[in-house]
């Protein structure tokens, strides 16, 4: 086999076999096939695509090169999540916690904040003393011992997978659907739960920016789980603005700790709840639950659970959260880390910023838009973010919204609360801030927080 | 500006600017830009193609990242020419020392055989002591004293392109008609000819396949010519069966010299003579011609100079030929390469295959075609072209058609001359050989052996 002919078959449109996906993977990352020939083949695959089965095999390809944990063999059933990213998305830190707290054992392995969009590795690291490099053998130990682990994505998983995403990076050949979900899903199949939720972002703050564009990601990744033998459910969900009202590290710690609670905001807290009830359908824990019912999300408390009749799986969220056995479970696997725990059952303990400065609104009218994008920059200037991989992160400085999309505010009123490491940084950063809002005189309708759930054809 | 810009540009179709190109090629020739963006680069332009001006800067670029000769500074008018290659061209070992011989200058590069085609610089290395690496130096010294030079291509010109052709070769963007244009005519502009006509080859033998695409490869070329300042005429030639009788190395340079004494095969006659009279025309050296029109050439003798009323250009050449000071340009170019001009005066003295043995024809009938690339690559197989590059060759070996298409052979007359280094290596051939030929109970129509002739729009 020549790596050219696998090049020119796919850039005249062909497919390629399951051997000639595994023999080109294999040889890339054993350096038999140079980076040039790669990328090339990259291009072709963005402009010709690749069916189901094309993208399975690359995907599993992907995750047998490097090691493979195959957690679901020691314990099942076994829950993995991934979002594909946005601003204030916390959801991790409190689904996997009351995941587990009903019962259902979470192996999950998180990433870093890069650009505007955070990571859920970063907000667990405001923790004192929270280490999220385990070894393959404390990952196992852990879940096994907790049904918890929130591990630091190993680059000893699916290292193909690093070799080809630092690849596109640089080749403009990221924003293709097939490669993009070969490139998540060969980290989940290497990690090897029984069943994947994943949450796709869809709007200005996400990676998708049309719904369209995101229920092809989420059928291309659900098509791959089902031909490489791992459930998998993808919810297409709202990134307009700010998902919840925290946007920086120990902020966003500080926002998931209240929503294990049951006093988070509105609409992070729905998502967290539906997620979580999703997980335990999924697993057969918990029964059917009817489809989840968009309410409106610019009220400050949750009421979703009064609103509608309780489903099973519903019922066990809800115990889960007024029991505090989702918060408890969260202090347990922060502590098997190596982190504090009394900074999660005492939140005043996360580290705060030294300057907290309100901005207030310039208007009065309806909150018609919060760029979701642009708050997430704004807060990389505060040192919250990274402007490129390995840049130091400050998980102390961030933002806290005070108001939603839908919100009425009078003319100075609290719009934005900035949490800065010095005076004039939170002044820099004051017009584009304002620059986030778009504002209306007549009430304005929140859109859906969920679009869409794709499942399984068979399911 | 980064390279993934341009890379995403060309990607989404967009028009790389002037500044944009030039960087790209500066940057890539410097090895600032890898061959990995380099190559996904050159898959989307397969992809999304290049407008003429895009290709125009492209090939300036490309010339410019090296030696630039420019020729025409130094003697004017001074042309060039091309082909695109086949099985049989021997043509610029006639034609140029005719152009020369009327009193334009010819100042040539020509490539190595590879593959089934063969290379001028071969044919000529079959004479005793020809040196065709020549100093930037040597090539003007004889150009300007012979007003005649036939080198190797030298690595010093147009490095860019000599880089992105290796680069190209094996990630899959060879067959795109703007990379094959500007590739071929950036080594062109580095040499900086007054004009050039190309010879674009068509047919079974040939790299395009179809007039069609060897139209458009022509256009793209003249278009260049035109965007960058060097008068170009291209004609459109067959190349379904060998061109000529000889294909092999020698063979090949005694036929180019029957051609210069008048009494070479028709076709291939036909073809210098009238690329000649074109580039006398183009130079303006001689009155317009009239437009060529193409005759049977299944007779063995040349008949076209009795068949029409020539022009001025065409007696031109016609006298070239017949004073002997055509084949006297020949060798005088030779000597003044270190070859051995009685070689060229008496071609016996040529080297010759020890062993020879006629094929004969295993049926009685009209010839209906003979597989020019199928050929090519028996006559590989003897020792006269290489697989891969720098591969020794064989300068004696080779076949010479006994008929053409259109011609009629009973069973058992002479079909093809085998020239071989031994018996078993003739032997090995010879079902190869009779595989090429087709065979008709009819008469057999021969088809044009120029098709069109591409000229600037504005001539």
């Amino acid at each position: 086999m020549q790596a050219v002919e696998l090049i020119r078959k796919k850039r005249d449109g062909g497919t390629l076999s399951t051997g000639e996906i595994n023999w080109l993977v294999e040889q890339y990352t054993k350096e038999q096939i140079p980076d040039y020939q790669m990328s090339a083949w990259l291009m072709a695959v963005y402009w010709r695509g690749m069916d189901a089965r094309e993208t399975s095999d690359l995907t599993l390809a992907m995750a047998r090169s490097g090691e493979q944990l195959h957690v679901r063999d020691t314990i099942s059933p076994v829950v993995d999540k991934h979002s594909t990213g946005g601003v204030g998305d916390k959801v991790t830190l409190a689904v996997a916690p009351l995941v587990a707290a009903c019962g259902v054992a979470v192996g999950k392995m998180t990433g870093r904040g890069l650009g505007h969009t955070g990571g859920t590795v970063d907000k667990l690291e405001s923790i004192h003393g929270f280490r999220s490099t385990l070894s393959s053998e404390e990952f196992m130990q852990i879940l096994t011992r907790h049904h918890i682990v929130l591990a630091g994505q190993s680059s000893d998983l699916a290292p193909a997978d690093g070799k080809m995403y630092a690849l596109r990076d640089v080749t403009g050949t990221i924003e293709s659907i097939p490669l993009i979900a070969a490139s998540i899903m060969s980290k989940k199949l290497a990690i090897g739960a029984s069943h994947l939720l994943l949450d796709v972002k869809v709007g200005s703050g996400a990676f998708m920016k049309t719904v369209e564009r995101a229920r092809e990601l989420a059928q291309a990744m659900v098509d791959i789980g089902q031909l490489a033998g791992l459930h998998t459910v993808a919810a297409i969900t709202a990134m307009d603005q700010p998902l919840g009202r925290a946007i920086g590290n120990a902020l966003e710690m500080a926002e998931a700790i209240a929503i294990l609670h049951g006093n988070g905001p509105q609409d992070v807290s729905e998502l967290c709840y539906h997620e979580v009830a999703e997980l335990l359908v999924m697993t057969g824990t918990a029964d059917n639950m009817t489809p989840f019912r968009p309410t409106g999300r610019s009220q400050n408390e949750v009421r979703w659970r009064s609103e509608y009749q309780l489903t099973e799986a519903e019922k066990r969220v809800e115990q889960a959260v007024s029991s505090g056995a989702g918060v408890a479970k969260l202090a347990e696997v922060i502590a098997a880390q190596g982190g504090d725990p009394q900074q999660i059952e005492q939140p005043h303990l996360l580290p705060t910023a030294p300057v907290r400065s309100m901005l207030v609104a310039p208007r009065s009218g309806y909150i018609a838009g919060i760029q979701a994008e642009q708050m997430g920059l704004a807060s990389m200037h505060l040192g919250a973010g990274r402007f490129k991989k390995g840049d130091p992160i400050d998980h102390r400085t961030g933002l806290v919204l005070q108001a939603k999309v839908g919100d009425y505010r009078k003319a100075g009123e609290p719009l934005v609360e900035v949490h800065a490491r010095s005076e004039s940084e939170a002044a820099s950063i004051e017009d584009a801030l304002l620059a986030c809002y778009s504002w209306s005189d007549a009430p304005v309708d929140v859109g859906p927080l969920v679009y869409d759930t794709i499942r399984p054809t068979s399911s």
